[in-house]
């Protein structure tokens, strides 16, 4: 099923998609902000369920930005909706070449309300050694549960990307993947927890990286890991489905 | 004895407390600028004296940061008021993860009335390595008189961090500790000079990380330090209590 | 044959030129947004056809910024227009010292519609040691097809590193070159390209710098990298010659 | 000779105090702009000739940042003035602890109308290590003329802060000298050149250090660093007694 365009959707749906562009128009703002990303690089997407009764479906929506736009230029209006094939469904511009990547996401991970990518400098050069960043700060305990993944080489044009992401997610508390020679990205319930994970991820692979320069930092036990994991996401979650359910962290 | 409100109190200590809701909202803006804290990470209180003339006691009421807020909504009614206990006594949100741990200061450090926590960059690297930081600048010895030194591992959830705070400065010159796998603790006599320990304690940490890159710097000699240290007490200090009596430098 | 001024040039010509200095001015902000510079240094040139039927040659114009303006002060008015040999043909003050090295890349690569020159620290810091960057990241793949070659050490004052910017990329794929011991010239279809380039070396110097900070970062085989760089020349180029055709990356 | 008060001098000289601690207000911002300072370190001055027509001479003043106040707080109308024996001649606050340091060098470098002093981080790194950056960019043969020395380590106090940055400086092309465990001190023909070599020192021991950390960068032949250098000061210097007659560089 092809949708050419919005004009079958109820008007519920027109709704949340008008309040999608607002919201992720606005969290791209967080990217460059936090110095995740440089020129037009990176992307957030968000989940717009076309059936909230009948929760997530292979029919729901996403809105991302369009490709080649800069930071400056990210209005409600600029942003672009497809469906979970990747497909255009409105709006003036084509997609984010990483389009299909959210979309493979969306559709294997019921759970997740929005996607985010950047090549933020510290997690990528950790994903260019495919090594994952260790657990060693109380922080990285609370928000991602562990050590974060590292995903598989993949080539932007098919599902490898999609695949690689959702099948590193799947078996980890991590929200976030750093896919090996590219760079992270990280998964929420929706946009704003994502971008929230992609601003945590960069900030934990500086600091660990920073601490290992001048030698190995220690180890936090695994039970501290987990106690102060399960505190985090009893005290500031939501009581959804792991990983994705994680609140503010102040 | 419990403060479910502020109505018990006399209008001094109410409008003390709203002096002290401006100064703490305006102090936060201090940690994104200095590049100390992401998303909603970090946080500044200052203590509330609820009966001046006797000094510092164990009613003493804290202003902190909520949980939670973002940075662009810091003002002065987003903070909330608790007592030193770490109950709400004031404000609509729930307070800071980490008020345990500030109470537990101004309880046991009366002459305390600044505390600060971050997870800034550097100060955190040394934290996760346990390692204190040497002290081979002039200006560490001007601010700090001699090694930053490193509290215990210790959860959330009880007054671990609080002892481990506690017991580490007592012991040292120094306004800050880092407290292992976790991050950089700072007072004052003050919120400002909290805060301003928390800037210095990270540019510390990165100059001395980016010294020992490429070789070992150069100690200052002890007695050197001493007369840094005394002379900067002496002509920016207040005369009171070390280490939380710290001024301006320039 | 000499300009002394623009007084013969056709309307179409003064036309072009003021445009040119409005894009000129405007994508010099470009370079302290992205901390490529500090100070006055750095520049930005583009190529103004002066026979556009005929297409580039040797009587085109360029427009750059003036010598030891600050960043300030970058209006289009500022910015000074030379012949392809370097010499000032309008405006109040004396040109970039590194004119030379601009006019002769119009001269000598026709289809080079815009040059950049920093002294961008991680750029510089691998011109420094004389040491190609190695592409292990999937976005060098996407934009500079390859590694990011070295130039030879070039003294100003003559055609030396005009030639050596030119021998280096006439053989590569990459849009940069890190000259050794000085810095990195990019070149792009216009000056947006150029400046996009001049960002994207930066990010990719800084990011595989870190990663080999500690340890080696893997290698992208060669027909990953040359599958990803022709995608991306199809996809987001505009089909013309290579390398400097290169488009948004999103 | 004492100075109590401007009363007693000529308007002209009134003037040039007034215009003084405009200029020096204003380049006191330049400092965190690029990174070279934060809280309320860092100062920048200027001389002030009494008598023009003699030259500079030891009844000289000089305009200075005031001890303690924020980069917030830097108006005109905050600067001090002091004599070149350090003791304040005008202005509402203490003068900065670092002033007798810069009238040392006022009162012992003629040729000097400006100086400034930062904890800027790569910079105070190689101090640390009283470790000379050495001279592998071309750039800083421009504008250091070589290495960038190490000064003693001096206490604050006397005057051997200032004998230390003089007798540095005194067999050096360098306008920056880098007192050991302490942070650089730069001088030039006025406070704006002071300060841009403020901005160098700390630009090129950033990419010297970051290029060291990878391999050995590769030297400047010494007729090289000479011919730049050379080139450098005639072309944009004004003739008169290096090193404090560099100019902008573009």
């Amino acid at each position: 099923m092809t949708h050419p365009s919005l004009s079958g959707y109820p008007s519920s749906v027109l709704d949340e998609v008008a309040r999608t562009r607002e919201v992720v128009a606005r969290l791209h703002a967080e990217l460059p902000r936090w110095g995740l990303v440089v020129w037009t690089a990176g992307n957030v997407s968000q989940r717009v369920l076309v059936d909230p009764a009948a929760g997530p479906g292979p029919d729901d929506l996403l809105v991302i930005k369009p490709s080649g736009v800069t930071y400056d230029e990210l209005t409600a209006e600029a942003m672009v909706v497809c469906d979970l094939e990747g497909r255009l469904v409105d709006g003036d511009r084509a997609p984010s070449s990483d389009t299909a990547a959210h979309a493979y996401v969306y559709t294997n991970m019921p759970e997740v309300g929005g996607v985010v990518h950047t090549h933020s400098t510290y997690a990528t050069a950790w994903a260019a050694r495919a090594e994952p960043v260790p657990c060693v700060l109380t922080m990285m305990a609370d928000e991602f549960g562990g050590d974060i993944p590292i995903g598989p080489f993949a080539l932007i044009g098919d599902d490898s990307i999609g695949r690689g992401i959702v099948e590193t997610l799947r078996d980890s508390r991590s929200p976030a993947v750093l896919m090996r020679n590219h760079g992270p990205f990280t998964i929420g319930k929706d946009a704003k927890a994502a971008v929230k994970a992609a601003v945590m991820v960069e900030e934990v692979a500086r600091t660990v990286h920073i601490s290992r320069q001048l030698g190995e930092p220690l180890p936090i036990e695994q039970h501290h890991v987990d106690s102060l994991y399960a505190r985090y996401q009893n005290v500031y979650g939501q009581g959804a489905a792991a990983p994705v359910t994680k609140e503010e962290h102040a």
